[in-house]
């Protein structure tokens, strides 16, 4: 004990990210339901995502968001509303029954996250495992600079998202090849995240291959169906808005066809 | 001890920031005012923040300052001129009496912050609880492209920053709505951060609800009734500020209606 | 061990990713081929550099690669397909047989590389002793700007790139002077990384010296004798393309003579 | 000894950069001259900054490089050649004596730094205590879009830069004023960095209050009375060549007065 505070006095920066520890040694209770030795438990995965998603400004002031299905018992662990997300700790988090849709666990003092139909709704009809809310910059100005539907083509980061088709033979999961163009449907923003679901549900409907979903002036929902996946998908999609909106200020169109840059710009 | 001193000798780039825990374990004595074990103390809380504004370029040099309320005592913590930022430590904290405005502390080798008439007035005329002054970029550009008052409309980070009005039922802070336009005042900047004083106080005045006032070509002060809230909205402030520079960049205005931008771009 | 498991319950954000670690130490098997103390051993430095060029964003997703030749035994080191890199651990890794081609190890749930015969024929015809492969897109952003080759002059950066000559005294290459220009040839992206091959080979003949091949909206492959030269290779020509891209936007060709800038932009 | 060990296992992001002490601890032997437990020692703040210059992308491949003269023996240690400036450890450092010129320590296996004349110059002529040469790529475009001096007016931040003027009554240098317009000279790049040392020789007489003189298209020097005036100094410039680059890029002239910037950018 003796080295441990000593060492966190050596290291000041670190003090007040790890208040959430030092209150858990002394007063909390250990709860099954959300501390576990094991890293990639839900409550784990989400306070080690929160914390990386904050230091890539994915998670400013207390944006965006994480849920995750545990694989064995099926319940949903949501992050709070209102949390500073590089801060959260598992004791933070709600936990509902993935059939009862009850809430297995209410953390005091923090109010559910005003996502959380929106990511059941993803849970359920998507068959996702995780999903991932940012209000990424890249985003926002991707709902500017598009229309209806997000669209960037001929990139080989487009391979990191799937297509929406199956392989017959193995079951699994088909990329976009280099050649398609990736889309991703932009819905308009509401006053309150929760009145998204009805536009959510529909766009389910209209682009049943799509594994995200731009909100404009807002941010991105992404999933998959573990959350090593959905946190691929969405490092991908972001690396691609992060460069169409790059491609748009150099006068490229992002969907373009391979060589008709010649087109908008002169090449050297 | 022998473990402390091996492990920083693994680790040399850490050295440097540490130097201040290798001083004090070896010279300076126990200070109630400033040493305490709970990282939410202000001493500790301004050492890691000033540590984190550092790295995210808004404390470049020795610029910027944080200032706390100490909850239970009513003293100002006030980090000092000159600092380098990220390598601050609890025993170059100025301290002040909150009612008499008398430093309780003054550490040796450190000028008071020029910007202290200035927290005073945020802690005595809005109730603050906590102010950050950073020379952030994104505020600098924005107070170069607004000109009396900065604006954006129709983002959901905005949802972040309070409106200035309470709800009566439960007597918190309702914060903006997505619909709504954030406004920050913008005043000029003079000589000497003191001298902004006059400026500050008619600012109060004018716009009542503001939880952050832009200095032109200089900067920005936010401030909020705790260091948690500060945090958050000056966060959230920093990231509508580098946004609507984008905006601008891109050629659409950051305060434009909704699904106005297709008037300023060719929208895809 | 008690010091080291209360140690990581300190910080939430390290337990994702040391979960490598945690499973190695309960159930895994010491592998001579690929554990090893020596920080040097290509299974360190490929997992180290990974986690450093992930936080580059240079392997976005699970993109991009490194391959180290053992410098004793010769054999090839290759990370595998489809891994998060900044995740990635000896276990991972694939070993291939220098000469035979034939793997020494093939770590099971993983495919390899789509790169490895890139990797290869680097190898072979360039005698390299390290490869890697970034997805940067400083890269994708100069093969949209430029036709055939990449160019950039007069930049001092570029004297960390080697000329292709070698001094007849010293033995040693002469790396690229202040005057000169870099060239790197840009190839066309294909469906599947392994069919660059023909084009990689091709380029080998039309641009001997090279030590980098662009290929068009995909990324960069930069080589060398070393992986430490070949660190220092891909640093230099990213830190040049980002610099390219820059110039490009404020209207000065990155190629152009000393002080032929004033042509293209009013100078102050 | 065992702890320390099992703790490296737990991370292999840090094993590449720590091999250095790996082989201190195993087969150096103590020097006086580059090893100290003081975290102040010139050679363990210079090893310190590097890596923090490194992850600013001032040093990026092998580029940039620190000296600094210890404050009681007057010797000069500087940073080597071609040395990956993250990596950098006490035992890679040249020691000259500052009276003689002559090395009290040549480490093997590197060569001096090209810039070991210029940094004399600066030691002796301006009477520095430490110079800092980056190659930020903020310099660079600065030296594009300058002529023979970069100018930059009316930002808080150039307060930070001495005037060169000193205060009658306390000795001390007196910072530049908000009004006032921070001058930095550009000169001529040259094949070898030692070349240079003519022009700066010259620009000491004609910039005889300057701290810090930009060499086009290579990179910055910067010096100050001690190693943490440098720095502060350094990173002040860095922020306003960034910040001047930006407003170049919207069309505002980073020299124009006050409000000017209306003539050149329609307000909002």
């Amino acid at each position: 004990m003796y080295v441990k505070l000593d060492f966190l006095k050596n290291f000041p920066q670190f003090i007040y990210r790890t208040r959430s520890t030092y209150k858990y040694t002394k007063k909390m209770s250990y709860e099954p339901l959300i501390h576990s030795d094991d890293p990639k438990h839900p409550a784990n995965v989400i306070c080690a995502l929160c914390k990386q998603f904050y230091d890539n400004n994915w998670c400013t002031g207390t944006g965006g968001g994480i849920s995750i299905k545990h694989q064995t018992t099926g319940a949903y662990y949501i992050a709070p509303s209102g949390v500073q997300k590089e801060q959260m700790k598992p004791e933070d988090m709600f936990v509902m029954d993935g059939k009862s849709k009850e809430y297995l666990r209410i953390p005091k003092q923090f109010k559910p996250s005003a996502c959380t139909p929106l990511f059941v709704a993803c849970f359920q009809h998507r068959n996702a495992g995780a999903i991932i809310h940012t209000h990424s910059q890249n985003a926002v100005l991707s709902s500017l600079l598009f229309d209806k539907v997000f669209k960037i083509a001929n990139i080989e980061q487009i391979k990191a998202i799937p297509s929406g088709k199956v392989d017959p033979e193995t079951g699994k999961l088909i990329p976009l090849s280099f050649f398609d163009t990736l889309n991703i449907p932009i819905i308009e923003n509401k006053a309150h995240e929760d009145q998204l679901i009805d536009s959510l549900l529909q766009t389910f409907e209209d682009y049943p291959h799509t594994c995200a979903v731009i909100v404009r002036r807002h941010g991105i929902f992404v999933w998959g169906p573990t959350i090593e996946k959905a946190k691929v998908f969405n490092e991908a999609i972001d690396y691609l808005m992060e460069l169409a909106v790059k491609m748009c200020q150099l006068g490229i169109p992002p969907d373009c066809g391979i060589d008709e840059e010649a087109k908008f710009i002169a090449k050297r």
